[in-house]
């Protein structure tokens, strides 16, 4: 079992704990557009600290915004593997081209 | 080797590509503030579909995410492994609940 | 009337227009979640532009962002005068503290 | 006077006050990433009030994210009129279809 699918189980388990104790209990409890809020305010901090080149910040706000988006991942339904999937997937079709052709930058 | 070690293998490996036919490779060439700038516009689009509720949607934007979350791993010279390492770590000093008290939503 | 108030206009104006031809058109045409995506694309992209302190790429990220935060009041049937009135809520009861007070960072 | 330059006018009036009391000075002490941080976090929050339907709290939000935009602005040194000038020379030269030649979605 990879970090990931450690720290999502870990979110499913706290999902339903005691929103005064646990900060993912909370989370869930404020409901969906505040989960997506936190995914877009983490991902401006990873932003901004890849500008600065803060090497140990873009550590800590990337743990920051990979357990924000397994939030996510829970309060959708989705599960770790489907979404490892997608990238085997994409891999095995040389995927970033494809992703490349699809999605003009 | 867990999906995202690879992935993030696969980037490092296509990074002195040739621009001309690897996405990766291009990204790179354009530098840094385009690297973080799609980093936030794949966040923007992952908040959008969970507030849509579409489900593949948000699994194919989670894929477009960790992807480019990990070119700027690369980027800033950053191991998945120094990532699974602070997720570690917080998980070890309960660290959910240390961030909590430490970043006020 | 002022800059904002006459891009507001010209937005209203090409809302109805040939989505083949205008850009504007075409926006409304794709629907709110492409909307919603370039506010924050534009957003992420003038981010990055503070953070290079490139004066004049923020002058013209700034000018993107104003032109796609009134195409949002126009899909949500908002009048730039409902946000000037707003600002002079605040304004008059010194808003800016009382929106510390209410949102701390 | 447009609401803007008065909003402006008053940004930069407070800027040099006593961080403990404004708002507004305290940011500009946080200093440039915390100024650009919260623009991304404003953008965001609009985002997902205009995916919510939400005009009431779309208008606070966009109260919120010009505010932020303008101390953005002070930051870089731009004064309004610059961006204003941007806008009317897009106008001038049919810019928003400009932009949509020089930008593709």
């Amino acid at each position: 079992m990879g970090p990931l699918d450690r720290l999502f189980a870990k979110i499913e388990a706290a999902r339903g704990g005691d929103p005064a104790t646990s900060y993912t209990a909370k989370l869930f409890q404020r409901g969906r557009p505040k989960i997506a809020q936190k995914l877009g305010e983490e991902a401006v901090e990873a932003v901004i600290e890849l500008m600065r080149g803060d090497k140990p910040a873009l550590i800590g706000e990337s743990a920051d915004l990979l357990y924000h988006l397994m939030v996510c991942w829970a309060e959708a339904g989705i599960a770790p593997d489907e979404v490892w999937a997608e990238l085997a997937r994409r891999e095995g079709t040389s995927g970033i081209a494809e992703k490349a052709a699809r999605k003009p930058a």
